[in-house]
């Protein structure tokens, strides 16, 4: 379902990176960078996620001069089992939470619902969150990086850090004019090494409904940009959208393909995790919109619902896909 | 922050229970009952759990006489990682899908998100599901059944089953009035099997915070029910609120002694599980209003964030509630 919106617009953003973002192209864009090490001054790396996502929003709040009571919800979700981060992170706030999970599309997710709360004159002001951590991640779905397993060279690399974006019906320089919520797709891939190829059904499938809705063409933005389907990911994503006559190929590109530079960094086929698309959106691509560079974006992380226990018992990976077009006024 | 609704109601609800709740006392007022044993047709826990979720959505639009593409939305979410029965079964339905996760507070979550949706004018038609099962809670959070694990007096049975509501803005005998979104809490508490304590401060929260925004004492109320407490957490959470000045002695339940009986059944200390108080409320409760037994109810599911890997790292365990006010007209 596509949702337009006529009073929803981006107050700020915080972003919290660490060492491989650091190494990337876009280092320059984050409010903060930790490059220590992946501890972020804790002493497990799920507590540093969780502090990551924390620090994120309270600096943005902090940023904005206001305070817990003037945001009327924190609409968060991360990879851990439990959405951890996001639920142990909110402790330190005074503010209702609504937890979330759409895997790596969460981000987009939260957004959808908060563009929807502020639309409906619910609310005035949402921080939508989420945060990935490398070694977490890897531990939690993959195997503790300490074993060294070697990895396919479709495989991703989970980002750490922590991104927030305060969304307000208080006009601002970027507007979010629609949205397209996804809808579950499984094409019975049940490659975890290749979760580009997974995710780039559902990619397809919201872009097309995206378009079909608003009754506009794939240039009608200056950018669609997908969040983490990888550098084989996105060339499937090409092809699944030409066969529908739809072609992407001029004005496309994957924030996992933004985030880290494949050719300087062990980066496999890209970055991935919730907070890969929303560290690229939340820093770059804003401050690219506001310096005149796009002026319509299209934003579509995508998530796989990668369950290991799921896998165990020889079951594929359905994947995910929502939406958010943003237009600098 | 609580929210009222003017034009929110509960069109009809669809319920699958299973072995426990068949013995239990509101049997009756199920939809449906697979007691045969805990596969529901399937050959493993995680995959009858998902196919009950679809089920309880597809015989849902059934009973209502509706198709997919009169859905606006399904809100879902359950125990599982990565809330793997909901995405899997969303793969059934051709219907933009969002993912939640609140634990066993996440049907109020989505009764939240989407009554603020049909309030906004965003939609007209949202499910809302919710699902547990006892073999996949007990293998992923505890020990598998097949273990014979001892249990404590204070730890609480998941329950098996599968619950469907559908909200719309079409006037029915049910209306949904207000809602209150849960903060999260945490009183240090790091005790697994007593999930009731860890709990009883987000209900007490969120119902002292649900009466002063609406200016209403606890009486105001035919009946003020939690989700998964317990026999213990309820004694709890009756202190809890008799210190804040607020009795709610004489009009308060659980849901997780009404699903099933102590004293006939080994449950410890009554049923848990995201899908207790939406099995609860979507029968038999649902079913006292039309008979006119309760005219206002107080609705507040209670989750435990509990983490394997965090209670490992020695951290206690956030708790949330969200609270659904709904009055029979």
């Amino acid at each position: 379902m596509t949702k337009k919106f006529n009073n929803v617009y981006v107050a700020d953003t915080y972003t919290i990176a660490s060492i491989y973002e650091k190494n990337g192209p876009i280092s320059n864009y984050f409010d903060l960078i930790y490059n220590k090490d992946f501890y972020y001054g804790t002493d497990t790396f799920e507590k540093a996620e969780e502090k990551m996502l924390s620090n994120s929003i309270s600096k943005l709040i902090n940023k904005v001069k206001l305070v817990d009571s003037d945001i009327d919800y924190v609409i968060a979700g991360d990879l851990e089992n439990q959405i951890a981060a996001s639920n142990y992170a909110m402790r330190d706030f005074n503010i209702p939470f609504l937890g979330i999970f759409s895997a790596c599309a969460t981000f987009a997710e939260g957004i959808y619902i908060g563009a929807n709360f502020i639309e409906g004159k619910g609310c005035k002001r949402v921080i939508v969150s989420t945060s990935s951590h490398n070694m977490v991640a890897e531990r939690q779905f993959r195997n503790p990086t300490e074993y060294g397993a070697l990895k396919k060279k479709t495989t991703t690399l989970t980002s750490t850090g922590a991104a927030s974006i305060l969304l307000t019906s208080t006009k601002s320089n970027i507007k979010i004019t629609s949205a397209t919520a996804g809808i579950v797709q499984d094409k019975g891939i049940s490659d975890v090494n290749n979760m580009g190829a997974v995710m780039a059904i559902a990619a397809a499938d919201t872009i097309k409904r995206h378009l079909n809705d608003l009754h506009i063409n794939a240039d009608y933005y200056d950018l669609i940009l997908t969040g983490d389907l990888g550098v084989y990911g996105k060339e499937i994503l090409i092809e699944y959208l030409k066969e529908s006559g739809i072609d992407i190929s001029l004005n496309y590109d994957d924030c996992g393909l933004i985030l880290y530079d494949r050719k300087k960094q062990p980066v496999y086929a890209g970055a991935s995790g919730p907070c890969s698309s929303a560290l690229v959106l939340c820093s770059y691509i804003l401050n690219e919109m506001k310096q005149g560079k796009y002026k319509k974006v299209l934003v579509v992380p995508t998530g796989a619902i990668f369950s290991a226990t799921r896998l165990f018992q020889k079951s594929s990976i359905p994947s995910i896909a929502h939406a958010i077009a943003l237009e600098a006024i």
